[in-house]
C-alpha cells in the first residue's frame, strides 16, 4: 500500500486550475491519532514528489482534552520528522446546554482549518471505510434518504470554492493500523475515541465490531451502497437542476412554486421537486409524510381554502395557485423609517431591511411632487385598514386592503410593500401605484420611486 | 390500534379493479408466531367489515422444525376462532451444499403462498418496522444502492399480476408484542428465530437490540430512509423508462445499445442506463467500478480496439458503434437442423431454436430454385470460412467472412444465421441474400425465405 499514490490518486481525480502565483495548497487535518498519523507520513512522501502542491499539516487543538497540549508537543515533533509546516489552530469548543460537544468541535474544527485555505486549495481528512460505515448508520439514525446515505466522497467540493479529499476512504480501520504498525508510526491516543457518550464512539465500540465479526466485508460493502446512492443522487441531481426553474417563479420579490406547472409532474417527482425548492430556499428536508401533506393540500385542496402548513422552520401559504415558502421568524412586521430628506432617496437610497433600497428618481412631467417644507416624509409598511387611496388611474377611490386584492398581493406579503408618505399620509405604494393627490402638476418636476 | 383498519388503508392504496366472478382473495402468510398471529387476529375482524374480499389463511409447513406438526394444529385451532379458512401447504426446502436454508425457505414459501393465488389477489405478511432495519441492514451487508435500500414496501406488486401488502409496517416489534399481550392472543414460538446461524436472527438478536437501546426511535427512522429511497428509486426508474429506449436499437435480432446515443448522456446518467439496460436484458447488476470500466471500454477505446469484458453473467463487446450484452452460456454454436421436406418449411414453418421460426413462401418469377428430388435441405449455422459465396446481386464471387463484414454482421452472431443448403451448398443466408447459382429461372416458381 503506497499512500502518497492513494493521495496521487485523489488529486488527480480534481479539475485542472490555471497555474497561480502562489502554489495551491493541501491541508491535512492533523489530530496525530493513527488515521491522520499516516497519511501525514504518506503526505511527507507525497510532497516529494508533487512539488506544485504546497503541503501543510494543520493540528486543531481544540481544549478538551488534559493531554491535548501534549499532542500538540507530538505533532510539531513528527512534523519535524516528515519536513513538513505545521500550523498549530487553538479553538474554543462552546459547551452550551443544547447543542452536541461532537457537532460544536466538528464545526469549529472545520471553521479552523478553512481560516488556512484560500480559492482552490485542498483539504484532506484521513476518514477511512469504518468511518463510512459509521456515517451510512448516522444517517439511518436521522432517517436521512439517499443524498444522506451516500456518505462521505473521495473528492468533494468545500466551502463553494475549495476542495476535500479523503485518500483513505477504500482502506479498512485494520489496514490503517497494520500500516502503521509495520512502519513503526508513533501515534498518540485520543481518550475520548472510547467516550461512549458521542454517537461515532458508540458505533465504534459496541456495533462495528460485532458486525465486523459476522461480516468481514460490511465496511467494504456499505461503502458501495453509499457509492450507489451518490451516483444516483447525482442524476438526480441533474434532473432538478433542469426542472426547479420551470416551476419557480419570481412574484413580489419571492420565489414561488407555480402550482399549476408542479401538477404537471408524477407523484414521486412532485415529491422530489418541493424538496429541491426547499433545499434551494434553504429550508431543513420534510419528513415524507410532510411532503405528500404538503403536496396534497397544495395542489388538491378546495380553490377558497385558506391554506396554511407550518413546519419548524418554514411557513407554506398558497395564494392564487402559487406556493409561497416562507420563514417562520421572518412574519414580524417590518419597522417604519424615518426619511431626512428626499436627497437621502435620491443620492444613495434607504436600506429598508435585508439590504433593500428605496430610491427616487426625478421625473419631468411626470410622477409625484416634492414634499413641502412642513412635511415629514416616512416609509411606512402598514396603514389603517380603512385607509382610503386613490391610484392615479383610477376615477374613484378604494380601500387599501382591495386594492391589495386587486393587485393580487397574498396578505403576508402586504407588509412588505414599501409605503411613502407625507405627514402620514399615503403618496405611494411603491412599485405599485402613486396617489392621485400627490402628482405634480404640468411642467413640474417630480419623483418616481422604486425598491 | 386497529389492526382491521390498517389493512383497510393498505387495501384502499391498490388499485380499483373491476368487479370478478369470485370475490378477490386476500391471503394471509400466517405462520403463528407472534406477528402473522396478531394480524390473523385483525384479519378476522377485516374479514366482517370488507365481504368483498375472500379473505385466507396459509399456513406453510416447512419440514425444519420438529414442532412443525404441533404448529399446524395451533394454526387449525386459531382459524376456527377467527372463523377464516386455513389452509395447510407442505413444502421442501432443499438442503442442498452451497444455498441458504433461509432463502431456500423463503422461496419455497413465496411459491406455495402463491399457488394459492389468482390474478389481482392480494398476499398480506405481517413484516414490521423493526423487520424492515433488518432488511435496510442486509441491503449494506449486500453493497446494494437506493433500490435496494428502499427494502419492503408497504404496498407493492408481485409476481406481475398480484400484490402485496405489508399493513404492520409502521409498527415496532414492541407495538407488536404489546397488542398480542393487552389482547392475550396466544401465538406459537419459533425456536429457529434465535437460532443465529440466521443472518437476520443474527441482527435480531445482537445488533438491534443494542441499537434500539441507544436510539429508540433507529427502527422508525431507518423506515424513513427507506421511504426516501424508493421515492426517488420510483424517480429513477420513471426517467430510466423514458431513456432507455433512446439508446436501444434492435440489430440482428438482438436488443444493443447505440453508443453514440449513450455517450450524449452525463457519467452519472451513462451508469444509470448501463445499469438499466442491463436489468432490461435480466443480468446481474455492475458494481460501480464494473460500471465505470464497462463504459470506458464501450465509448472511450481506440475505434479499432477489440473490446470484450466478461462479468460473471454476461460478455459485453463492441461492434460497429453498437455495444452487446450477450448471455455467458450461449455462445455455444446452434446444432445444424435436417428439413424433410420444402412443405414443412412452407406450411408450418421450422423451430430453430428459442422458438424462432424459419418460413418459406412461393415466389413467382423470383427467389431459389425449389430443391431436386435428389437434394437434402438442411439449415446450417456454420460454414468453412473459405465458403465463396456469390448474392445475387454481385458480378463476382465473394468469401463468406467477407460478406458478413460487409452486412456488419459482428462476428459472435454470426451462428445465429440460418444458412439454407441444398446438398451441403448454400443457397440463401436468411434475411440477408440468395445465392445466384440458385436464383429460379424465369417463368419459374421459386421460393422466398424469411426468419
Amino acid at each position: 500500500m503506497n499512500i502518497a499514490q492513494l493521495i496521487g490518486q485523489c488529486v488527480n481525480d480534481l479539475p485542472v486550475i490555471a497555474p497561480t502565483a502562489a502554489p495551491r495548497k493541501l491541508v491535512l487535518a492533523y489530530s496525530g491519532g493513527v488515521d491522520s498519523e499516516i497519511l501525514a507520513h504518506g503526505l511527507a512522501e507525497f510532497a516529494k514528489l508533487y512539488a506544485q502542491f504546497d503541503c501543510q499539516l494543520v493540528h486543531v487543538h481544540h481544549g478538551l482534552s488534559v493531554n491535548a497540549d501534549e499532542w500538540v508537543l507530538h505533532c510539531q515533533a513528527q512534523a519535524e520528522i516528515y519536513q513538513l509546516p505545521c500550523t498549530i489552530a487553538r479553538v474554543k469548543v462552546k459547551l452550551a446546554p443544547r447543542t452536541s460537544v461532537e457537532a460544536e468541535a466538528r464545526s469549529v474544527r472545520y471553521e479552523a482549518l478553512l481560516a488556512q485555505m484560500c480559492t482552490a486549495d485542498i483539504l484532506m481528512t484521513a476518514h477511512h471505510q469504518d468511518d463510512q460505515l459509521e456515517t451510512i448508520l448516522l444517517a439511518l439514525k436521522r432517517g436521512l434518504g439517499p443524498k444522506g446515505l451516500s456518505a462521505m466522497g473521495k473528492v468533494q467540493s468545500l466551502d463553494n470554492d475549495k476542495w476535500l479529499i479523503r485518500p483513505l476512504l477504500d482502506l479498512s480501520k485494520s489496514d490503517v493500523e497494520a500500516y502503521a504498525k509495520t512502519r513503526d508510526i508513533r501515534h498518540i491516543q485520543d481518550e475520548s475515541n472510547f467516550d461512549e457518550k458521542y454517537d461515532r464512539n458508540f458505533l465504534r465500540q459496541s456495533i462495528i465490531p460485532a458486525l465486523k465479526q459476522r461480516w468481514s466485508a460490511i465496511a467494504a460493502t456499505a461503502s458501495r451502497s453509499a457509492e450507489l446512492c451518490a451516483m444516483q443522487q447525482s442524476v438526480i441531481d441533474e434532473e432538478l437542476a433542469a426542472r426547479l426553474p420551470r416551476i419557480q417563479i419570481e412574484l413580489g420579490g419571492e420565489c414561488v412554486i407555480n402550482l399549476a406547472d408542479l401538477a404537471q409532474y408524477s407523484k414521486a417527482w412532485q415529491a422530489l421537486l418541493l424538496r429541491g425548492h426547499m433545499d434551494f430556499l434553504g429550508f431543513a428536508p420534510p419528513s415524507k409524510v410532510q411532503a405528500e401533506q404538503i403536496i396534497a393540500q397544495l395542489l388538491d385542496a378546495k380553490v377558497d381554502a385558506n391554506i396554511e402548513i407550518k413546519l419548524t422552520d418554514v411557513l407554506i401559504k398558497r395564494f392564487k395557485g402559487a406556493g409561497y415558502f416562507l420563514p417562520m421568524a421572518a412574519s414580524a412586521h417590518s419597522a417604519n423609517i424615518a426619511v431626512s430628506s428626499i436627497d437621502e432617496l435620491l443620492e444613495a437610497g434607504v436600506n429598508y431591511g435585508h439590504n433593500k433600497l428605496i430610491q427616487a428618481t426625478l421625473a419631468i412631467n411626470a410622477g409625484v411632487r416634492f414634499p413641502r417644507p412642513d412635511e415629514e416624509v416616512t416609509i411606512e409598511f402598514s396603514l389603517p385598514g380603512s385607509t382610503r387611496c386613490q391610484p392615479q388611474y383610477r376615477s374613484k377611490g378604494r380601500e387599501l386592503k382591495k386594492l391589495w386584492q386587486e393587485f393580487e398581493v397574498p396578505p403576508w406579503t402586504r407588509t412588505n410593500v414599501p409605503l411613502l408618505c407625507y405627514n402620514g399620509k399615503l403618496v405611494c405604494a411603491i412599485g405599485y401605484w402613486n396617489e392621485k393627490a400627490f402628482l405634480c402638476v404640468e411642467n413640474e418636476t417630480g419623483l418616481n420611486f422604486k425598491c
